[in-house]
């Protein structure tokens, strides 16, 4: 077979694990021929491609970032692409095209795999919101990032008797907030699944105070937000040029909840750390294990779907399925994270 | 409620971390009391028993060890705890009993049950070999440990065109060599599950070398054995005092490749540094819901059954099925390790 | 002898290191009797002290944070201390006072000398910036932390093709900047010793840009500054309530090179992480030392004095010697930062 | 300048950030040429040479190993080149060679450049025994590995009230046990410096115990050895082909201890992974200093000399001096780490 791989969307630890087990798979295993696509779907459209051998891909399992590069693709190439899917699986003799991306790059995949390419998805998403797969590559990675930058702030929180703010990723889904918030031992938790009220983490503290434990520290996915009328630091600031400037609800949460509490309370904005770097041993198998079962899908005809992890094994997930919503965080699973002191 | 908790057989990353769960759910959301039998069953049987309130658990949650200290119990003295199984929950007045352990503790848990006492287990083992449930805590956090080393130890292999031997452990199962392997990109891995043959690995290195690629990593479990006939070298040899003393698997498989090889193959012992320290976050998050639903099992009366894994949700399984026999690694998972160059 | 032991200023890794080593030289090679006072100066001024046996001090070595807590003494309060300095002597009984701190802490240490109480300092700070030592302890530790930052961010730089502004802590002084720039191979670093052009920085970017490596890693101090009128974005905006809001300069400089490069550029702020958790071997050995040479010190008389790295060996230099100027960044050591592509 | 560079005996961290640093100074800063001899010494004498431009050096700097390639010499070849020294620094057009490497391949730069090739000397080792210098890059990575590694032990042994035995590397000087050991909070620490007798370690053990701390680590050199007289346990033993088979210290002494105090002694020998892999950013730092310093060296005309750490400041000692005696750990800092408890 030819096959093609590209990677979309934000930086994912383990992408080119993916990458590399696709092409140790398909080459060595099945003597298939692989083929690099570069920055993306704006690789496949514009024709920036290259051969992927055993030796493009020695010494990448645990490197960060991905050898192929990625793009974010316009909605106006997209239906480029999605229209003359044919004539581009034709053009560069595709039998089968493996997408690695987040729920953009997924639902691109699945409208060019109804648009007759041959398609079978890799889910990546570190935020691990993606429906029909238990768990993301990249998710472990991040969890490990922002829960050692718990560990390094609840010595600093404890010495100096101060509230800890750690805003964490997750526009649309509290994952990473949530288990790196209990792998961390957070004290309070804020997920975008639920609408917090500064009141609450308020007497959090307050008590914790009264039981002599004089320091808190408060983990928050970026797309939390208070339930309306809760907080009065909003999120704009005008400056010099009458440029609107933002504050994200870390440092917005810190700032309410010292001029609550009178107590020191400061913000520590993760931020991209999160998303690079060496993967996890976890993240490492979980990606090489993708590649593999994509190649293996590939060769099985079972295109229009993704690899998925359900349970111990990998599974084949209809691209319906997948990205007919976003995964978010159950509230049962929130309640396992209520009980810390 | 009362609740008895205690840690029995070898170190295990995230003991603590249940400990400390079992504490914050008990005590704080089910104003329950909570005691710690020291050194494993040996405390239930002499005595040695400590109140554990929410400020005994303070900053243990990332602490390697058991803060309970543990023991293997010697099969007599498990005959006389199940014997007096119902006279120990009466004497220490426990309306439920929580043994943190492997296979054994969990043998020992489901005796002890069958005679009376209200018990609901909680199965550890850095092995990952027990039944019912698809993960255990501080099997990542070995994982872990062995795939740095291994990282390590493929950049001084290809520094010096040399075979390096790396022992992990998993004395009956070989997902630790499995895991750690694919993570790791070791180029032969070989677990207790499928005697090997000497000669495939020197066949694969030969290849490699032949492909200008002049080094390998080879990943062996601990209990992992030649096929019988195949290997030359033994186990034993006679010190200067006619004591036996033993070489391991590492050992004699480097000494084995080394002399067929006619290169420089180097063993590598990793032992106790995968069974102790800080927690990764995933078996932080992993120990921390096992405890909270082991307090939330007893308080529904599901006695007999141990806490699992099973997809992302935590459920309850019976300790006779836990027990019946160990997890071994299935031929198909050790398939996806296969095409690595 | 009696010797009190303190700690004051900002948390670092390594304080509870040298508490420990002072508590083992002192109570069991020298049989000194040790006592620890709480929260800084302020629990010396209000009798907050407590003894430090053997067994307070175990565990500890690698713990971040202070067991002893800390606390930054207002001017007034100082004076009062000052001006006690021989009741307060007398009043506990101190044969010696070990005060671990940065330099606001050793220029009390100096006029609580000057006034007559025997004090041994021991620097401390992450941002190495006391004169008469080589090193302090701390640093290497947030050098490793920021360097860890950068290397991660290196890749998603690299796979997305923009610039990474990451802000490492260094308000006066820019040895974190430095170091970490050049371990993690940063293309731009900024330090407070000498204020930068973001001219400069486009340059350097465009130039790695034009020869494909479209990717640049700006590494800048918290301290860093534009020189006079090169920079058109400024502090502070005003939010809702009217109340100024400020931005750093790695927000500022994100801003500024994004707007003149029309490239994305990203802030990341690494903050307080930098100054907690678990103190690299490097600190703890230097720590370990200190401690152990501090109470040497005590035994000696050599009062008026704090322990310093110089070369390989630990020497005694006068207080006034230490808060004479900070140590900052020669011209040397940032050419030899430059050569970086 | 035409700059010839190479690297050889064993792997160390920082290798590549040596190379690196010189490319980027010679070829960016001063025009320079550079070439890379591969494995060593022994690409020089048979012409394996490569140019290295800024694009090889790309991404290198935090890569264990080294991408030249490294090997040991044999003494008639290393004559050979000794004897060809004028005529290979004409055959290649040499203005410089730099040699990174250590105690045996400075010998050999010293000898070149006796007989006339003009050469600036790195040293390397991650042993830290070679005089002249404070400290050498690989020494602080292969600290941190082995710290680690006793960081997780001590949990194990704690639970287990068990003594554990740590062997690291150090075969004629002990100061990776040395400050592993004071990093690590090993309770014994035996280094080749001072013969060692196991009663000592025996009273240790057992004077813990009597203060309920019931267990122990002790963490030795491989190069340590017991004072004549003083150990039972010997090195061979012989197997069944008749050949003898060796145990190294780590194994003998946990064997001796395990014997005379009836307590279980465990082993444990971390071997290779000390001199592989990433990179400390202390030891990048260092190795980035020492490229840059020999560039200029080079520059300078300053042959027959070495890079040095000095203080803070990089310095050129005569090559005579680095390699007339190895650098041992003297009594006092052996002092410094005996009040461990």
């Amino acid at each position: 077979m030819r096959i093609g791989v590209l990677t979309a969307g934000g930086d994912c630890p383990g992408l080119n694990a993916v990458i590399r087990s696709v092409v140790h798979r398909g080459v060595a295993a099945h003597g298939d021929e692989v083929i690099g696509f570069e920055d993306g779907f704006r690789g496949l459209l514009e024709g920036h491609v290259r051969p992927l051998d055993l030796d493009d891909v020695g010494g990448i399992l645990a490197l960060g970032g991905t050898i192929l590069g990625s793009s974010r693709l316009e909605r106006a190439r997209l239906h480029e692409a999605v229209e003359g899917a044919r004539q581009l699986t034709t053009a560069y003799g595709l039998d089968a095209l493996i997408p690695i991306g987040g729920e953009g790059t997924l639902t691109a995949a699945r409208m060019l795999s109804d648009a007759g390419m041959p398609v079978v998805g890799v889910p990546k998403t570190i935020d691990n919101d993606i429906c029909g797969t238990d768990r993301t590559f990249g998710f472990d990675t991040a969890v490990t990032v922002a829960t050692e930058a718990i560990d390094r702030l609840k010595t600093t929180a404890e010495s100096h008797q101060r509230v800890m703010v750690v805003e964490v990723m997750g526009r649309h889904a509290g994952w990473i907030a949530l288990e790196s918030g209990m792998a961390g031992g957070a004290h309070g938790i804020c997920v975008p699944e639920r609408p917090f009220d500064p009141a609450d983490l308020v007497a959090m503290v307050t008590e914790r105070f009264s039981r002599r434990k004089k320091f808190a520290v408060v983990c928050v996915a970026e797309g939390a937000h208070p339930a309306e009328g809760t907080m009065a630091y909003g999120r704009g600031a005008v400056d010099q040029f009458g440029h609107e400037r933002f504050f994200g609800i870390g440092n917005r949460l810190a700032a309410e909840l010292e001029s609550r509490l009178g107590t020191e309370a400061r913000p520590v904005i993760l931020g991209h750390v999160q998303r690079g770097g060496v993967p996890t041993p976890y993240d490492r198998v979980l990606a090489t294990r993708f590649g593999w079962h994509a190649v293996e899908a590939a060769h099985a005809g079972a295109f229009g779907t993704m690899t998925a992890l359900r349970g111990t094994g990998i599974e084949r997930v209809p691209l319906a399925e997948a990205v007919a919503e976003l995964k978010r965080v159950p509230p049962d699973r929130m309640r396992e994270a209520e009980s810390v002191f």
